[in-house]
Parts: C-alpha cells; structure tokens; sequence
C-alpha cells in the first residue's frame, strides 16, 4: 500500500510518529511563510503544514487543487487541527497532477446545478457531503441484509435478461439477445416469488429497469430494488419485518454515521414501532373530508399524499388494503371482501418508498386475475406452470433503494443519491 | 405466519408440545396402518406420523408428491426420525395440491439430465442438493461483504446501461435505449476504478453480460460479477486481500454449511497462505518442459493449465506479470519490463476465478494503450477525462461468483449453479 495511515488514524496519540498519508488536495493555504495543505482522503480531512525550510515546500508550490499526492512526515498534536493533530511534512510526491481549472468546485465554496453536477459527476461525489451519501448507502445495504440474514432469508440473484413483462408490457427497454427480442427485467417479482416456492424466505438487491417518460425527481430509467419474498406469510408478517429493516437501518445510520450526517445536516426520522397502519378506504375518507374529489379506486398520488401526510402527522405509516384492481395480477384479494386486495404501500412523509402484498398462490386465481386486466394467461405460462407443482402462500415486498435514501439523508432528488443515473437524457457518464 | 416451527427445530426436546409446520411433501410411506409424511421444508427434512384413527388420515390420503401441506400435531421423541423427534398429525390443511405426474422428481431418485433439469428448474432447485447449493451462495456473499467491510470498503453500484464498450466492442448485448443504441455493461470495470477515485475502497457485487456465442460449461450471457478496486495500491495488495477472502470464505462455508456439503458429498479445498504466485513466464516454462509448443505471449488456456496444475501441485495458485498485449488497455505495464504486465489470475485447478492488476492511472499512458489495441481514445473520453483532475495509483480485480462456486460445492458446471441460467438457448425460465 502507498500508505501506511488514513486521516482519521492522525490523532495526538501519534505525536512524534513518522507516517505516510496519500489522498487529494482539497485546499492550500499560505500562512505567514508556512503552507497549510488540507488532505482529503476516503476518512475526512487532515490538515499537514509544510514549513519553509522543508524540501517538500518547493513540491507544495506546484500542486493544483484535487491532485494526488503521497505525503512523509511527523504528528505534531495541535489543537486548531482537524483531530487534534497535524503532520508537519518532510516530503511530497505528486502521484497525479490536476488540471487548472476544475470544472467543478469540490470543496463546496462554489456551487453548481444539478446538470452540472451530474456531467461532472467524478468531482461532484468527492464533495464530501456526497461523500457521506455514498458511505451512507453502504451502511444501510449491509443493515438490511444484516437483518434478513438474521431473520433466516437467503440471498438470491435472479435474471435480469426476460422473455416476457412482469406486469404487462409497458414500459420495458428491448434487448437484442442473440438475434431475438428480449426484455431488461422490471423487478424480480416473478422470479422471487419462485424462489420462496423453493427456500421459503429469499430476497435481492440488484438492479431494475423502468422506461421512465417523465422526468421526475423520484423515478430514474434504472435503478436499485430491495426485493424480499417469504413463503407461508400475509401482508402483516410482510409489514411486521419491513419495521423491524426500517427500524434497525435508521438506528445504525444515526449511530454509525454520526459524521456524515453531520456533514447533509440532517437527522434522519425516530422510527416509533409499530408504524401506523391505515386502510387506503380511511385515506380516501380523509382526503374527502379535507374536500378532494376522491372516490374508492382512485390513486392516491403524490399530492394527496402531502395533504394526507398533513393530517396523520406521521413521518412513515401504511396504507394498506388498496383496492384490487389498482394492483398487479398476482396481489391477492381479502376473501370477504374481493374489491379490496392484500396490500401496502410503504409512505414516508408523501414519498412510497415500498410497496407490498400477500401473492396469489392459485393458478387458476393467477389466470382470472390476468384475464381482468387484459392481459393473456398464456404469455404468463413459464410462471403459473410452477403453480401446478406446489407454490405454498407467500407475500413479499419491494423497496426503492434510492428513495429509502431520500429518508435517511433528507436528499429530495433521486438523481442526486445514485451514482450515476440513468433517465431519458442521461447515459454517460 | 401459517407456521410456527420449521423442521430443524422439531427436537426431542419438544416432547409433548403442540407445534404447527408447513412445507412440502418429499414422500409419503405406508407402514403398517400408519403413513409417514416426510416433509420438507427450507430448513431440512421432518418426518409426520399419521395414525390411522388420527382426523388427518384420510387428507393424508390425497396427498401427492410436493403438495404443500400444513400440520397441526405433537411432538414425539424417537430415535429413528431425522432429529431424533417426529410430529404425530392432528390435522392436516392441504395448502396447494400438485399434479400428478411430476416432470421432475424431487426426492432424487430419478437422475434428469442438464436440459430436463434447466426447463424443469423450480422442482430442480427443490431438489436437497441444489437447495444447499442456493444456501452455500448466500453464505458466500455474506463473507465476501464481511470481510471487505470490515477491512473498510464502501459497496457501490455502477450504471448497468452504457453508452460504450469497456475493452472494446466483442460481445456486447445491444439495449434499445430511448430510441437510441446503448449496451448492457460486460464488467464495472471503467465505474468501479472512478470511484476508487472518489472513496478509495470499493466493491460491487452485480450482474454482467457478455453474448457468448459459444456453449461451455464456465461460461454465461449473464453473471453475478464480484468486483473490487482500491486507491493507493497495487497487484500485490490486491492478490493479498483475495488470499484474506478466500481463506475467510472456505473457512465459513466449511463450518456453517456442514449439512450442505454433506448432501453435495464434497470438501472445499483447503486454503494454505499465501496462495502460490508463479509469474507467467515461470508457467511457460513449466509448459515448455512438458513438451508444449508454447512461447511467451500466448495464452495459456485450459488444457495447458491442466497440465500446469499436475506439475505445480496447488489446488489454488495465481499465475502473475502476465504479457502486457494479453491484457486489457487499463493494466499497468511494469517498470521495467515494458512487455509484462502488473497483473494476475487467481486459478483454481485448471479454472480462472478471478483476474486483476495494478490500473494504469496516466491519462497519456491510457490513450497509448487503447491505440496499441486498435481502440480509439476518443471513444473513451468519458473515462479518460477523469485521470486530469487528480486520479490516484489504483488496483483491483473482478471475480465469478458461479466460478467460485465451482470450487466451494464440485459442481463443474455454472449452468447447474445459477439459479435460471442464460446462454445462447435459454432465456426462460
């Protein structure tokens, strides 16, 4: 390894100590003969002082904001410092020279557009408040497996290259595999609900594909899904572990990402169990009252969801119980109620971040249910043969990845949290 | 949730107790006036006792191979069941009937060809064996992300859909992308190194393709990649973190799989550290001395590495400093030897598992790499134009995760690891 310390392992403990540190230049400073080089590196800042009798000063006239370098010297404990403690440099190798100017400022001073932002995306996620966002999403990746691990599922990965739509046909980009058409899967949906007919408890996070027209600040042309199916469970065991992920994901964040909150401001919300669970009929009853024109079978979109968030004062809860012919096929109904299906979505504030149900288990319940919403049973055959053969009850749901990320870092746009989004006019870089 | 045991909790020490268990039928028996259900569920197998003046005989009497059932009875200790316990039915609730005669036969008596078993996949994946192969995945993957987590790597996810090719044009699979042309991605390669540029220590563990015309048992149009790059490192770092990985990973599915392995009848290899390095030059003489018509440059393929894995004795070994033409145009060539690379295999047998090296991180170096391949620099500016403004020494490597499961289970075909493979002839299911 080119070095032997990260900027956060620089603490007065070390006084006296020979290291060897590498990371960017995020600023320099000329201070009364002396320069003050601010190091960036994956942990944070550090701050090295270059005297002017070094050898290393002459190097330190030469490097360029966002260069490289690798840098010999001694801990010195000094309370004006980042951790309380510098290194007062002996010498400076430039690894990669940058370019003046930059086209984008990343130590925050200036700021930029999101356009902007995102064609200059390298430099862009070194700002370290996108920084703490891509860390973020680190933490809460490994808190949801975590959990899942611990609740006994199993990880799968299931194809992304498909024959035939989840959900009908729209929507979906075409691929040229090997001469013939096939499609970039929507969700692993149908696959997963396979899986729980082999393991009983599976789930997934990979990416999924959505020909997006709009251009929105939730929605991305691709994107990352958490999928999770469990075999001999309903809709409320399905809600039940989504506030245990929810719960768990935002207590590990605030505890292990104290900094990087630190750096967005933000605090992400108390999750208070059990989350609040209302039937979409009390919705749309509240939404009346409050003087919508909303009947039972309408969706309740982003604007009702800002006036509904208004009245219930919950930073997340269900609504559950949506009617059955706005969700997909394989949603089952409530059997004394057959207008009304076994499902949730997952809201934070106005925002879906997840969305649910008990599944279908009966093929000939499948095919009804496809022939309602005009779709032919026969396209779905490489699915329902499976139901002949033993698919036990099972229920699942599926999570925005970017959107649960707009909870836990009070980012509003989806485009900014992802690395690198995809949407009609982006593909580069 | 419709049960509350699951069968590997079904112990003597239960005796008495009332317990609800569902799953599916692996067999039934006639003994003596009594039928012993063998249910299977995610856990393992449990053995039913159906007592013939027990309410539940005569459902038990429809039951057909993997019918899902649920089982209302009471635990009775005895010797001769699965764990030393068997539950004596109550009640039995039929859950989903299954069809008479099955295409494939779970219980495992009748062996099924590879093309049956891939068009018969769910029953196939229901199958003992293969079920431990989908729980040695997931434990795998556990492993892989412990330990890079804990040697401090952030998990990203780079765009699937791009605009150019990584290595060049072969193989890609065309995307219909808004109305214009863009591809699936063959590798994160070009990603993952940007954002070694951003946080140092990344890994990615996601889906790649490449349209293989031709049918081997190592290779697939799409596959779980597992990638990892890191800042201010090279090759040599790289092969240490993989000898970290691999011994932590055969170390866990040893001990946490035992049951598995016992059902795949096989023991993973025994990883002794450090892994062998032997430069490739050393391997060509090896080969030479085996009577091989074999000169520095070319490649050494399967059959040779057969031949190489008799001499050299190692179930694992890495084959290093490749010959700089044989690798792609981001590897590193090395100080002082222009004509070899900084780069690596990981071999296991006669099998690549994983391949790296020390990334160029000059953009002058770069451009004159692409054109010694025939690849124009222009293409490649969305990459390139990145190394101006301040990309640090970088090296990494990508690893097939269906590979290195070829070497945990013995399994010597990818196709029979992944749960719904696609080649050139399949992409259903």
């Amino acid at each position: 390894m080119l070095k032997n310390y990260y900027n956060n392992q620089i603490l007065p403990e070390l006084e006296g100590k020979e290291v060897i540190v590498a990371g960017w230049v995020h600023n320099i400073r000329d201070l009364g003969g002396k320069k003050f080089l601010i190091l960036r590196d994956a942990t944070g800042i550090g701050q090295v002082v270059v005297d002017k009798d070094s050898p290393a000063f002459k190097v330190a006239n030469e490097l360029t904001q966002e260069s490289v370098v690798r840098i010999k010297g001694k801990v010195k404990a000094d309370k004006r410092a980042p951790r309380g403690a510098e290194i007062h440099a002996e010498d400076i190798e430039i690894l990669s020279l940058a370019k003046v100017p930059l086209p984008l400022d990343v130590s925050g001073k200036v700021k930029a557009d999101i356009d902007t932002r995102l064609r200059e995306r390298v430099l862009d996620l070194r700002r370290p408040e996108m920084t703490a966002v891509v860390k973020i999403q680190s933490v809460v990746l490994r808190t949801f497996r975590e959990t899942l691990y611990n609740e006994g599922f199993v990880e799968i990965f299931t194809p992304k290259i498909i024959a035939a739509a989840t959900e009908g046909g729209a929507q979906l980009f075409p691929v040229i595999y090997f001469g013939k058409e096939a499609f970039l899967a929507q969700s692993p949906q149908l696959y997963k609900e396979l899986m729980a007919g082999v393991v009983e408890k599976v789930f997934e996070i990979g990416p999924a594909w959505r020909a997006e027209e709009s251009d929105t600040p939730y929605h991305l042309a691709e994107f990352i899904s958490m999928d999770v199916e469990m075999a001999f469970a309903d809709y409320n065991d399905v809600m039940n572990l989504i506030e245990k992920l929810i719960y768990n994901i935002t207590q590990r964040v605030s505890e292990d990402c104290k900094e990087e909150l630190k750096l967005l401001n933000y605090t992400p919300p108390t999750v208070k169990l059990p989350i609040k669970r209302i039937p979409y009929k009390e919705a749309i009853e509240i939404l009346q009252s409050k003087g919508l024109n909303i009947k039972f079978g309408d969706d309740i979109g982003t604007p009702e969801l800002r006036i509904l968030n208004e009245v219930i004062k919950e930073e997340l809860y269900f609504i559950t119980d949506w009617p059955t012919m706005a969700r997909p096929f394989y949603t089952k109904v409530k059997d004394n109620e057959p207008e009304v299906s076994e499902s949730f979505d997952l809201i934070y504030k106005w925002l879906e971040i997840a969305s649910g149900s008990t599944r279908n288990h009966r093929r000939e319940i499948l095919e009804e249910a496809l022939k309602k919403r005009g779709l032919r049973p026969e396209s779905f055959e490489f699915f329902l043969r499976w139901f002949d053969y033993g698919m036990p009850p099972h229920a699942g749901f599926g999570m925005g990845f970017a959107r649960l990320m707009v909870m836990l870092t009070g980012i509003q746009n989806v485009k900014e949290i992802v690395l690198f989004p995809r949407d009609k006019k982006r593909l580069t870089p």
